[in-house]
């Protein structure tokens, strides 16, 4: 149960506010480079953390992310040419560079010098990984993107999608290190038959997931903070002398892998937009071979985590909280636990079913919310610390990005969370 | 007139406000029994009284009222699965019974008590007369169900509806206590040849209504407080040496009758839903005979009091404030007085085109306002007894709802409301 | 950059605003003449300087401006009977003339004086160049018409239209005054075509923008205060011993005349219909011939300065904010500065896109905005001057109106203001 005022310092990310400026000390990704697809492409209308920005893709081929409104009236930038190099207001022509320079302004005198006096904020932007990163915090502190495995994947090997969440960006998150819901939100009806199913494809596998997952539907739950975030532990038993653990991961500020597939891997980035919508962003990518051609179809269209998008909508989920996730109680009644098709659009329905900004002081937590507990206190811990002038760690420091998530099969007495087992299914492998 | 601070007490309706309270001593209609249409039926939302909740019926057909989201981390239970006597939500599989009790909590350990300590707001329901009704306030004073005939005769013999209304609660009251509207707002440019019909009619059926009511079009108002609310007759000349009478009642603390047929009648119940919203209920009942197959058919489709539906909607109005009541401006030239079908729809156009709650302190009141002001006047005085410790008579004696309204051809100098002619013609049959 | 003070102060105008106060000294043009087609026509609801109007045009064919809500129970008049010289409210009967008064109240008894006392708020209305003006300021200083030209030359000779605008009145006059943009978001990407054949043209017919306008990049702006508003008049060298001057007029309070051809002019006022939405009136006409039929149909469908309509909207434009405008990225590419098509939608563009209000602290004025300035000192010189008692000149001296836009050619060492060559091209011609 959090009071209002916490709850407030939680959620709010403007410019000025605690959590709002720790955000700002880290990389973030905007947009899909696709999102921009080529030179001179049409620029985009894009709110980040409250600020009302336009992107765009300039002669060069270099991203440009500035002020949507133009710095002589305020005319919408989004209307703007993309020519040359620059983004051109069509209101007078004046024109602006990726660094938000305004490199020409036709309408004052030639031996005019104003243009070199007026400049837009302008955010520094990188591609890594099929996506564009960007830093809206103090220049001098600029840090080096987080070293994140996905983005050092060959493209092959990799999908990336986002989609617009109508919710604040931490019950997002709340969410994504929540192992414990996917037993009741993600699952089927003939979830007896389908453990069955896994357990026969665990003989032939050794997969630990389809061997010991179900053995345990009480599953004890850790959390440790480190370096990066917070590490969370599920521990089931396994009718045998080992415990079977299963490790999600929160990573500063946003990010969250839940335990998948040993070669198959998944990462989300939760990125609020304002105070009360965020960006969905998945990352899925096998670490050994390309994705298939079908299974990207199949994310393209709405699968594994990937949502199905409304066709040429700007990431509009097409199972949105206005229709109610076209939930089909039918299936509900007999196929699903939720009714509603997708695994993503089963988060929405929880997530933005609470409203906007969930109100914290109403709800009971109980001991499967260890690893949010842990999450929230990093946030304010770390949103303190910088309030009293200590950087965040993580933000200046992005090889503890190095990381997947992952399971392992220990002793009863081994170190759940430093065990060199733990440590190597965790690890990168670049 | 009412000042500002006066029509913002006689029209709050939350928890904790004076109207709010005195609001919560009743029972309130809240969904047709219909709207649960079985067993595990679906969910429904419903807002009342401002507080957002949801029903459903469970296993064994009971109807359960309560809180809309989840104890635990306030997902909305509106996707809850119905199963098993409880609805489970789909987070993390809580489940909660019609009480509110966490009936299972699958994520705590099997040895916690956890579950026992958590309990949902929860109303109780009972069903009457194809109506779930609840009770939100003080369990301690929770009465019996108000005695009305609607709910006492077969079911073959009644008809209900509901739909949502655009405006506050109490200026859909005004409209429903106020008989000097129809005579405009419901009325047909023909109504010359009409009167003679009615007139030809009366002479064959002895029907009083189509014997009087057109002799005099300046009828006289008067209004009386009572134990039930507030008995409202219209008195017109008729030529002879006897006055007919026509009688309008409003019940406390939203239900009104007009007059209307000697053996079918009608209620309405105008329920808030919100302080700008509130549910328009209609219950029409013959009392000697099965309503035709006919009749239902029309009243389902929109006719008589019952407004036409948009299909698969949940109780929205075809023609509703968004599309101007499908007014067509031809028909009100040359057929009826608004060129709006339908009298719930006239009606709306009125009460709601004042805005969501009309400011009283421009409105300039006439004779034919009595019936309006002494209803506004019982409310407040209703709510500040409450508040002063007075419990309102009528939400503990249901008794008193055995009435219906009626009309009745007096001596000139019998006494209006105390007549036998009176009492008889507005007793209920029961 | 003007403070939010200065802006609210500026933009508000609400009834008792400076701003407001201001505004309701002046005949405002408020509905077309045919928005209100003939006697008894349909009522139209109308929302001017933030008061909810009704209009409408009775048996007489007087044309009558009321408020919204009926006197006796504020129901919308909207819905009303427009009969018999008078709009009928459908509720009670309640009936008003087009001066407010109440002229049937048939809920009263026969002997009833209640509804001389009666009256709803109602402004006087005048019929002039096939448009409804009308005057909300004091009874005792109404003024006579200004004295337009396009009210004078014969119907055939004219078209004028308006439609809704998304954004305060005083952004709209901005762009209206502000000659500079032309270049910009109204040309074409093959200018050096089009000033080519404008040259050639122009040998041919002797028009000045023909010859000159091309030749300079640059031209100066200068403005002055008049007694009917801002002149401001931009210059360009013409390779010559002459300039080339082109005027464009700002006149109280929210009209502007833009440069056009020697016979055709055109006038714009941006009328506030509240805070944040204006009426753009385009008013096109022709010195001394009739307007072909072609030109009209085009004007029609959108066409000059005139938008094309949502067909059965009430002046909603076709190209709007919530369709970004229709624009054509690929012709924004290949054929015209912003891929919109229609000059009054690429104003849309611009000056909605700033914001409903736009944030003047932001903005960075340059050398072409020195119109703009003047016109904003002019509108808050003469609020302040009428708070402190000064009535503004131009309300009560119609006859300062009797101009139009114009070019001229003048010596270089000519009075650019007050050359007899430039009154002659701005006289009015009646």
């Amino acid at each position: 149960m959090l009071p209002e005022e916490q709850n407030e310092r939680l959620t709010r990310v403007g410019r000025g506010t605690p959590m709002g400026e720790l955000l700002r000390r880290y990389w973030i990704p905007v947009l899909l480079s696709e999102d921009l697809p080529g030179p001179d492409s049409d620029p985009v209308r894009i709110t980040l953390l409250g600020e009302r920005l336009v992107a765009f893709r300039d002669t060069s081929g270099r991203v440009g992310l500035i002020d949507r409104l133009c710095a002589h009236r305020c005319a919408d930038l989004f209307f703007g040419r993309n020519e040359e190099d620059g983004l051109r207001c069509t209101y007078h022509g004046w024109k602006y560079d990726v660094q938000g320079n305004c490199v020409d302004m036709p309408t004052e005198d030639e031996d005019s010098n104003f243009a070199n006096k007026v400049q837009l904020t302008a955010y520094p932007c990188r591609e890594a990984g099929g996506t564009v990163w960007t830093y809206m915090g103090p220049k001098a502190l600029e840090p080096a993107l987080p070293e994140f495995e996905f983005n050092h994947v060959p493209e092959t090997h990799r999908f990336v999608s986002w989609n617009v969440q109508e919710c604040n960006f931490v019950q997002a998150i709340e969410g994504g290190i929540d192992s414990a819901h996917s037993a009741f939100l993600h699952s089927t009806l003939d979830s007896h038959k389908m453990n069955e199913a896994w357990r026969e494809q665990g003989r032939r596998s050794g997969n630990l997931r389809d061997l010991y997952h179900a053995r345990d539907k009480h599953p004890k739950f850790f959390a440790r903070d480190t370096d990066y975030g917070v590490l969370v532990g599920s521990r089931r038993n396994t009718g045998e002398d080992k415990y079977y653990w299963r490790y999600n991961l929160f990573l500063m500020p946003f990010y969250t892998t839940p335990p998948s597939s040993p070669k198959q891997k998944s990462f989300h980035a939760f990125v609020p937009l304002d105070d009360v919508t965020c960006a969905r962003w998945s990352f899925t990518y096998h670490l050994e071979t390309p994705l298939s051609a079908q299974l990207v179809a199949q994310y393209r269209t709405g699968g594994g985590l990937h949502a199905a998008l409304v066709p040429g909508s700007f990431h509009i989920p097409t199972r949105n909280k206005s229709n109610d996730y076209l939930i089909d109680r039918q299936e509900q009644r007999t196929l699903t636990f939720t009714g509603i098709k997708g695994t993503g659009e089963q988060d929405f329905s929880v997530q933005e079913g609470m409203g906007t900004i969930v109100d914290r002081s109403r709800e009971r937590l109980g001991v499967t919310d260890i690893g949010i507990i842990a999450m929230r206190r990093r946030l304010f811990k770390e949103s303190t610390d910088l309030l009293e002038g200590t950087e965040p760690y993580s933000a200046g420091h992005g090889d503890v990005y190095r990381l997947h998530a992952g399971d392992a099969l220990l002793p009863t007495d081994a170190q759940w969370d430093e065990d060199p087992e733990v440590k190597k299914a965790l690890a990168a492998t670049w």
